[in-house]
């Protein structure tokens, strides 16, 4: 465990010791208040948010380290005409971790490989945000001791949204979960991810009624339908009233349901839900800065390493104009899997 | 001791005791040094004031603490689509306090509907700003032992410095204080203030003369005019040299009067009084940092709460356009002696 | 050692020692970590400079100290209408050290009038930026073991150039320094440094070619030429590629050369250099921030001082537009040797 690209860069050993030091942060808060002293985390925000940002800054600053950094993409015209290789090997000379948010997918990727600590990536365009992913599973777990024999249902645009996917896979590694994808046929769980799940052997049944799915659910983990996913407006209108979650809804379901949101919320789930124990929300957003308590804590520890800068360049440009070898393009173009390993975009079709 | 909405929410036994402990951390600073380590304080700046945030900020510091939090208007764009609803609950899961300043009147109240954290107003629209008023007293009283006794004048815009009701509302505390109010007629206190006064018999005199009013004075409390507060500007410019403190006009005053002054000055001190000893208005602020940690100290060793969230609502609409409800409208319609609980405006009259 | 404006309020002896405590904090940083608890930085950018900023916050958090300040500059509308002297009476009573960065020369030593604490120029218009300069002698000490016999060549814009005025400048300290000063001859050396080291005794030598002067250097300091300083940008273009570092010119280097740079590098060190293991520009700006770390350890630990105020203007005013005394205007005309004791311009002409 070195960079966190994607959530696959947690193994699964590595993810339970790090649940068990977040559950022992939440017990014992004081041992911990000066665990990072003198350390310093860098929060690179090239894009706002505000949320992640907080959730970062308070989780290091609960450890007694340090924080630097911009939360403002207008800071990034202060650093102009410097690329950001060169900005990630002197500000990773500062700091004993990286945490970066950045519009362009692979950013995350591309600044691993010329930084000397490790780079959380707190959301890379569309593509990984793989803290939210822990905050989940550790919120799930917080509340039902496991993962194990659940039913998950997952609700909302699973064609887009990038919590989502990282989401479902990473409940592949728990066994006996069972899935209901929860959305309109526009916003269906994308083609690779439904292959992912047949050959993982997941259970999984893919609906467009929350109401019909509610009652058989252990975890509804709610997300947002954006208007502009749609072609016609008129077709957002007609349907997003069946993927808001209301009071009137909840009586449908499990008496022990947990109710979770990335957040933030805008109008899928009603504020009449939010008094209802089963909302779990918030709880799920506090139980994410504990849980990235312990991973700065990991890894703020680990040695500096100067990365090693020789790569063998395939030659095959990526062409999805999101990827971050758009706009830096000094970067090698690396593959893997036919697939670039910046943005993972298929490098062999055309 | 709670969320300090206003000044009123800090009892005069817990003023004696944040005022013990305030003299205690300037004697032996060190003492406290790490006396918040592990705790974070939010300081959620709706509105740019860089003093009053530098004061919080350096006060959880110098306590140990960590700081999250923005400093700039254009950030709440950034929670677009968020209400500050929302925005309270997550905040306050990440956080120990919350110092919040914010255009509307009753924000701060508003949002301690919501926090599990304690709430500091630091400032809503031209309501209150009780930390302010910690700061004079304190200044007064480490400067003079206590305010028994003392002849207070209170200089500039007494009809709409918030800082002026506040502290003439503090001072009913005390025994003994005669009070001269001092301002255009324009400007004069308003009458809910002079009935409060006349209630609590407090000795209070109101003049239009700075001079005349300068030999009896102990303590002199300068507030700025604005131009934008007088519908003709040249009764402005008649008016504004009679209101500015100079050196000139210090030869009237007393040997060890005190010259207090909130901060930031414009011209209604002018610069040659600053070598006077009588000078006070940079000690006091810097007594307020002080001051803040004292009660930063107090506030986030306080156990979390969630609040109950269940009100009974009145019906009555506020007509403030300044208040909070406007802006934030889920917020449930309070209303206590007939006054709008967010901001204190009067329902009761049309 | 209490206002650090120029690298001249360093004296050697003060040097040597902080260079002692540089290379003790890098070898062990955990025993620094808490030093400065409790205590606070302000870092008052007035004008951004993200590397500089991050520098001294990662420099003062890693002592365990806090931070605050603004590091945009439309921040110093916030403080419309304040004059820079009430701001730094106030940050000065909050804080254990201001740093500061402002587009006006002399404005640091401005601030140093009114500072309780001590003040850090981090760079005064294009004036003076002394922790630069403890960050280039810093580097070059931890990396060669002292400067003495050594053969420095500065290439670049070594007109306008601050860093290397003042770089220049403190190599006067060293016995048996050679300077190859390479620029293009409308970016010469200025005169007075000229004339400076020819009064010190300083060996240099004035070339107009990088290759020439390549090989018989220890250390190559790097920096950038704009394009702006160029009354016909022709002769930019044809120019500039003389003044470029590439791999292939370092081919005649000596295999212990050191190559420098400030930072941020635009195109005159071509990235193909970055593998060699002679490039020290990044371990250069790692070690700039652990220079500053023992800079601030001594400069916060300093008793708080109130400023005297009490100046014998001349009557001169200074002719420098660029000078602070130009936008301050309450700022008392101080001259020392017929300079202007803000931005040493001369007062003696006409």
């Amino acid at each position: 465990m070195r960079h966190i690209i994607s959530f696959e860069d947690i193994s699964p050993d590595e993810w339970a010791r790090l649940y068990g030091l977040t559950l022992d942060i939440i017990a014992r808060p004081g041992d911990y208040a000066r665990s990072c002293a003198g350390r310093v985390m860098a929060a690179l925000f090239y894009e706002p948010s505000t949320r992640t940002n907080f959730s970062f800054q308070a989780a290091m600053q609960r450890l007694g380290g340090g924080v630097i950094g911009f939360s403002d993409p207008s800071v990034t015209s202060a650093s102009k005409g410097e690329t950001m290789r060169d900005t990630m090997i002197m500000v990773s000379g500062y700091s004993d971790s990286i945490v970066m948010r950045h519009p362009c997918a692979g950013a995350a990727k591309a600044a691993s490989l010329y930084s000397s600590c490790p780079v959380i990536n707190a959301g890379d365009g569309g593509h990984f945000h793989p803290t939210q992913t822990l905050t989940d599973l550790a919120a799930i777990t917080r509340l039902r001791g496991g993962l194990r024999g659940m039913s998950v249902g997952i609700c909302g645009d699973l064609k887009y949204g990038r919590t989502v996917h990282s989401l479902i896979t990473a409940l592949a590694r728990f066994e006996d979960v069972t899935l209901h994808l929860i959305s309109p046929r526009q916003l269906a769980c994308p083609k690779y991810l439904r292959v992912f799940m047949q050959q993982r052997k997941m259970r999984f049944y893919e609906v467009t009624n929350l109401e019909a799915a509610l009652g058989s659910l252990d975890v509804l983990y709610m997300t947002r339908i954006q208007r502009e996913r749609f072609d016609d407006p008129k077709e957002y209108d007609r349907l997003k009233g069946v993927y808001v979650l209301t009071a009137r809804k909840l009586s449908l379901a499990k008496g022990d349901l947990l109710i979770l949101h990335p957040l933030p919320r805008v109008d899928e789930i009603n504020p009449d839900v939010d008094g209802d124990p089963r909302a779990k929300y918030f709880f799920q957003a506090e139980t994410g800065m504990y849980a990235r308590m312990a991973l700065l804590l990991e890894l703020t520890a680990l040695p500096k390493l100067t990365p090693e800068r020789d790569y063998t360049e395939t030659g095959r440009l990526c062409r999805n104009p999101g990827c971050i070898t758009f706009r830096e393009d000094y970067l090698p173009f690396l593959e893997e899997n036919g697939r670039c390993v910046y943005c993972d975009y298929s490098l062999k079709g055309d």
